[in-house]
């Protein structure tokens, strides 16, 4: 952990969401400007959706003012020209499962491999739910592909990932993106102006114990 | 209709929303800064969600979140102490229907109530389904308690109601708040820089032609 006894910015995603993938794009700097790092986390929202009793039904008239007007309008203004998956909406269980797997050996390399991702993902409009896209996304940071190939099917791997939606569950996260600060919660990327305000303050000492 | 060809912020909410309050304590500044006016119209967000088939389950992490977390955040920022509604969350069809019929008598009168109810609801706590709050808070903007009690019951007072949620659900409104300026469609609190962005702008004449 840099930034002394300041702890990182917990970064909650699904790499199906647009918002996450705006969130993406910015938390780096955010969290540079705040002199803190950035703890990566995707999940799947859809079995947070599930383990909490929400209904997967999803809003039309909401998801046509999201995907059609909010995120194009947010990301042109960030400059950036967004193509949905292919599959939209659906999970994207592959990229998250590999995250973690190449988290495990080194976190520099997962974090480039997120952000590969969901370039693909919004960008270049891949489907989030295709483990040959995970796999060529891997490719492309170095990762041979049989590796990832295998890896996506290991119970250890799978396993990992359970837990990991559990451990999101159990610290209150609901949406994507979705931050934490010294065990303060941060839903939605119109949060990031806040979260740096709280990331640039000091964490008590309170704060630190309950967290670790 | 001021700012001459320029048409009013479509200002859609419903009273139950603390998010369409905090927009409320913010929109007519928004408004005037942007050289146009705000038509308020207030709507209940639980018969959209009904006739569009949205399930009414709520999340029990997200309302944790929105009613322990955010909206007081937001409030603090915006220098507001925010008291949940005594049912909270609950319909607010009584100040609904009151507001309508004000709003065919006197527009500036409607606001007024609308105003002093939203306060009366996050600022005081009331409960927003409670028609005798809507009464006293009818009264408080100089309506005769007897006159606004036997509003309430009216058929042309319910209908008018019934129209209103129909004409916001064609309008694509599924959130509160729920902002159109020059037929662009803005969802949620956290849009207003762009809703006054959008506002300085002179709208077009295909766009003013398309709205009216």
């Amino acid at each position: 952990v840099s930034g002394g006894r300041r702890g990182p910015i917990d970064f909650y995603f699904d790499f199906a969401s647009p918002y996450g993938f705006l969130a993406a794009m910015q938390i780096e700097a955010v969290a540079e400007r705040a002199g803190r790092r950035v703890a990566w986390r995707p999940f799947l929202l859809g079995a947070v959706d599930k383990a909490v009793g929400q209904s997967p039904l999803e809003h039309p008239l909401k998801r046509a003012y999201v995907i059609g007007v909010d995120v194009p309008r947010l990301a042109h203004a960030a400059g950036l020209a967004i193509k949905a998956p292919a599959d939209f909406p659906s999970h994207a269980m592959p990229a998250t499962r590999l995250f973690y797997w190449l988290d495990d050996r080194d976190a520099a390399l997962a974090v480039r491999f997120a952000v590969a991702a969901y370039r693909a993902y919004w960008l270049d409009g891949c489907g989030t739910a295709d483990a040959t896209v995970a796999i060529n996304v891997a490719a492309s940071v170095g990762i041979v592909g049989a590796e990832a190939d295998l890896a996506l099917g290991q119970p250890a791997v799978k396993q990992r990932l359970v837990d990991e939606n559990e451990k999101a569950i159990r610290r209150g996260v609901f949406g994507s993106p979705f931050m934490i600060v010294d065990g303060e919660p941060f839903w939605g990327g119109d949060r990031l102006t806040q979260v740096e305000r709280r990331a640039r303050e000091t964490a008590s000492v309170s704060e630190l114990d309950r967290r670790e």
